[in-house]
């Protein structure tokens, strides 16, 4: 068993009863069960000696367990030796901390909701009639200091169709909202929700519908002329994945791992036999909405620590979301019992044709090279409630690793009255308000360039204009890019204007042509920083959402950046927390955090199903190869990939 | 005949021959015969008649006609009125102007150079092997104010293979330059080009050969591993093209249209029959390079003007360049004696997937609905000199239209001493420096958003922090975002702290649910701006290079935002001159300019042919439509696409 290896299902089951056996009679809630991360210092000499062929011991495996008693506020963490059968550790959390939202106690809470007869009285008063019914949406209750020690849960409520449980409900907001507590699972009280400019509430009276806005397929006329397009691959996928999810393609080695936090994580990625990559994984997420008004000043998804990105992931399906060749892994997660759960096709991995890979003519003889451009992706797709992101891990081969996001669901919707506009939000069906909202998501790099024995440091370049003057720069025309090495432990910016690029360098090892430093670059978009006042609890909450870099020195235990329980936090357990011990990162062990995302402003056009936004991170190798790693791709040819021509060849005149 | 059209080949016959009935018995040089923009007055009248089934009168279609007198250095612009069969107009350019760089002269200048004595005398020092032989390479002269009236060439000089025409002579730079006079055809001066890291000369020696570094697939061990990966389309595109060049596509209308300068130049684009645009072009692209030294200070490329798009064009291959189902497009240019020259398979078209297009899952239901990201491409690809440029327009299928550029090819490359290091450039090879440069490239988009006779205004969108006080904004999460519309006609620039998004809007037409203006944003990748001194002939030249976005009142004869000649320019005649106009630019016939691009500091990845770097311009949908245009897409199904499981399904213990 390789110590990178996500718990088996037997590896959960023994948990379960080690955990089971500490609180005999007691019944409990699990919110996990998952692979505690094997302890590096063991890990390193591991795989240098797996790299060499050789063999090393392995370090203790151990389940790092979340739950609750039953009918209990208390978050119990009980860590199980794997080996031993036997709780090695146990702990209750303090009680700031609280468990992830999961969708059994969704369910629970939806269900109870509907029966409750302060909520019914609000429904009598819609007076809906018969073919349109009520739906409730539970989000985690999220922080502002006032009466929220409690774990809760804050319920929006919709009108849906009688009989079409997939039409679109989020067309048909409703302004009332019962807070829910999960642990006595009944309602506390029904906050009213403002529908105009201002914060005025009004009572409830009967529903005016303003009709369906739906994105089933058989609710909308169909395009009917787009033609049918097919990707195959006659000899079969480029890749291989063998007994322990280590992916091999084109000269990159991947190890694919799983849980229910950050769903996909990759472990010891290497290129032609180098170490890239110890780690890197989907760190957080946050999503703070712009509407100042209670109760949606709280509202604040933090989708991997409040949900879980593993708990969430769909189950893919062949033809639906991959096109050609493609491979399904499954995950294991665990239930609410603790037992084994499949998430089958959790993960889907395929190759995809990207355009040209690289091309010259020569114009002196004509002769044209020209490579295309594959790709592998490993993919996964959450549904956090209303939204969707498809999250995906692309290799080429030209030594690049992208991390690409395509943001797709729904909009979060609230009412709003007729004739009245909000600055916070954009009007995208009759009375119905999409509030502005930010998608700040941390991706966590935990760097091994060149070696994983060797440190990295964090450096940025910047381009700046020679002085013009008369001895070296007379014309004017001169630039110079400069290196810079981050020496503590902080946050960084982009900045556009000095050119500054991020770069993950092991000063150890010299490029043996230009004696660089061999490094990876890290390539984001730029991102507006979170728009929340800094004393605000979505600022403390969103710790790393302020700078577009964090880099720290690794400690274990430092996996999330907006601390290990998001759930109604309140800030000071992430990566502010660990950059302030201003540890030395020059040469050093370090995880650096890439932030970015966007700030959505609705547009109408991303209603009733939004479509894709698509935001990328790549890292590219900088001087850490002697030249292009693409230049051995073989040229494509008409024979391979039997491209056909459309239109007749040779004439201007000859049409489809 | 549509107005729009190209010329055709007879239309270039006889402008060529009315041109030549002007100069009886002089011999001319053509640098282009092309459609002069047909009159926009009329033009609107036309189009609008047209989108209503009716016919309106055709402006008069006239030829623009520009060459030398041969063996002078007068460069003439004739118009040829196609009706009449006469010239209209005809004029010398001032002397400040020059015609483009085309690459008949540049191979006449390149043979020349290779007899001319002083040359051969250098040559004969390098004391080169009998495997090793010298090519030269002309560039255009660039700018510096010093002796740089007449037209020249600088002539680069380098080591190439002998009988390996294909051989990379990038890699063995020379460090001697002939200065060419193009009208009499013979080297003025050698340059010599310093070699260390300050402007130090030292006289040629024995040429120390670093070796080779290939890119043609023959000179390298080629990876065997990757698989085939075919795409097909068995019932065919769903696009169509009729005899005039209007493609029609999944309820896009485009007309694709190729001059020499612009390449592709798409016209009256509509989605659903509503206008959009009523132009759309690369319009110029600046490559300035950083080392300060002579003579690279007048290093300064502008690939359109100083070339020409459509002139150096590739003729695309099946096979080679898409993969798929292709369309391929022939333009017409002219050549040297102004004959119709086919530049064949200069556009292909092609549709691909582009993964997911949007997805929700009920999370109740586990109903998923999905459909994929089909995209419409319209490429041309070009090659000048060293680099590649794979320009292409994307639309989908929710109204977005995408302009990408793919940067590849060969840097540009000169000799340095062994341990040397330059801030100013990377060593790429041994002996070897790849200097830094920027691609700075400017979109013209003349919009017609919602209709071809409305105005348009330009706007930007900010996001802001609510204050945080009590009455509004009690907790600190709110943000707001306002619309500014811009008033004069000027440059601006994107502000991630601001989340700035800029808004192409007509304020005649409310969208029909939100009552908000329909508008096209501007998304475009952030852009260090030029880093020449503001008082360079580099920046003087580059009048675009400055702002992100311009916005300009339309006017007659403004296509080109570095002005017409860009060949040995000063400045003056471009975009920096029309904004000082200081038009009103609200609700008005309005051309936005959007500039975008990258410093390219190089890799020795980049070597000896880069990976392609891929830049993005969006236009999206903001409020245009009442709801996702995406909606109606048919679900992406198993019998219709066909895809294959390649791993067994429902177990992660079955393996590849």
């Amino acid at each position: 068993m390789h110590p990178f290896n996500d718990l088996t299902a037997s590896e959960i089951h023994r948990s379960r009863a080690a955990v089971q056996s500490l609180h005999a009679g007691e019944a409990l809630v699990f919110k996990a069960i998952t692979l505690e991360e094997p302890d590096k210092n063991v890990m390193i000499p591991f795989l240098e000696a797996e790299l060499s062929g050789k063999t090393h011991d392995a370090p203790p495996r151990l389940a790092y367990c979340v739950y609750y008693i039953k009918a209990s506020d208390t978050l119990m963490t009980t860590w199980v030796d794997l080996k031993a059968n036997r709780v090695s550790k146990s702990e209750a959390a303090d009680k700031e901390f609280h468990g992830n939202v999961d969708f059994n106690e969704v369910d629970d809470v939806e269900r109870m909701v509907m029966q409750d007869h302060a909520v019914l009285e609000q429904i009598r008063r819609l007076k809906l009639p018969p073919h349109l019914t009520v739906i409730a949406e539970a989000w985690g209750f999220g922080s502002d200091g006032l009466a929220d020690q409690m774990r809760q849960y804050q319920v929006y409520m919709f009108v849906s169709e009688v009989g079409k449980p997939d039409s679109n409900h989020y067309a048909r907001p409703l302004s009332f909202s019962p807070v829910v507590d999960p642990v006595r699972m009944k309602v506390i009280r029904i906050d009213l929700i403002p529908t105009g400019a201002d914060w005025a509430l009004k009572p409830l009276g009967p529903f005016e519908d303003n009709g369906p806005n739906e994105y089933v397929p058989e609710a909308n006329n169909l395009r009917t002329n787009l033609k049918r397009l097919h990707v195959s691959q006659p000899d079969g996928p480029s890749f291989t994945i063998d007994d322990e999810n280590v992916l091999r393609w084109q000269k990159w080695h991947i190890r694919v791992c799983f849980n229910y936090r950050e769903g996909i994580v990759l472990r010891n990625v290497c290129y032609d036999g180098q170490p890239l990559f110890y780690r890197v994984s989907l760190s957080d997420m946050t999503v703070p909405y712009a509407d100042p008004r209670a109760p949606y000043h709280r509202k604040q998804a933090f989708d991997l620590g409040d949900v879980g990105a593993g708990l969430v992931a769909n189950n893919l399906k062949l033809g639906c979301d991959c096109l050609g060749s493609i491979a399904y892994l499954d995950g294991f997660i665990s239930d609410r019992q603790g037992n084994p759960l499949r998430k089958e096709n959790a993960i889907c991995i395929h190759e995809q044709g990207n355009g040209i890979g690289w091309k010259h003519t020569n114009y002196r003889t004509g002769r044209a090279c020209v490579v295309r451009n594959r790709e592998l992706v490993i993919q996964s797709i959450l549904t956090v409630s209303n939204y969707e992101y498809i999250l995906a891990f692309v290799f080429n081969q030209a030594g690049q690793m992208d991390y690409q996001v395509r943001a797709t669901g729904i909009l979060s919707t609230c009412a709003i009255d007729p004739d009245t506009q909000v600055e916070f939000g954009t009007i995208v069906h009759p009375g119905v308000l999409a509030t502005h909202h930010q998608h700040i998501l941390s991706l966590r790099i935990d760097p091994a360039i060149g070696s994983y024995t060797h440190g990295n440091s964090l450096a940025y370049q910047e381009s700046y204009a020679l002085p013009h003057e008369p001895a070296f720069n007379p014309h004017g025309n001169g630039y110079i890019a400069k290196t810079n090495i981050v020496q503590k432990s902080e946050g960084l910016d982009f900045d556009i204007n000095r050119g500054r690029d991020f770069l993950i360098q092991n000063p150890n090892i010299p490029n043996s042509v230009n004696g660089l430093p061999i490094s990876y670059k890290i390539h984001a978009p730029p991102m507006q920083k979170l728009l929340a006042s800094p004393d605000s609890f979505h600022f403390k909450r969103a710790e790393f959402a302020d700078h577009e870099i964090y880099v720290t020195k690794y400690q274990s235990d430092e996996l999330f950046s907006g601390g290990k329980f998001t759930n109604q936090s309140r800030g000071g357990h992430g990566v502010k927390n660990w950059v302030a011990r201003k540890d030395s990162v020059v040469n050093e062990d370090i995880v650096v955090w890439v932030q970015f995302g966007l700030n959505h402003i609705p547009r109408i056009e991303d209603f009733p199903v939004m479509p894709v936004e698509i935001i990328t991170v790549s890292l590219k190798p900088v001087n850490f190869f002697t030249r292009s790693p693409a230049i051995d791709v073989p040229p494509s040819t008409l024979a391979s990939n039997q491209s056909v021509q459309v239109n007749k060849p040779g004439c201007c005149g000859s049409r489809l």
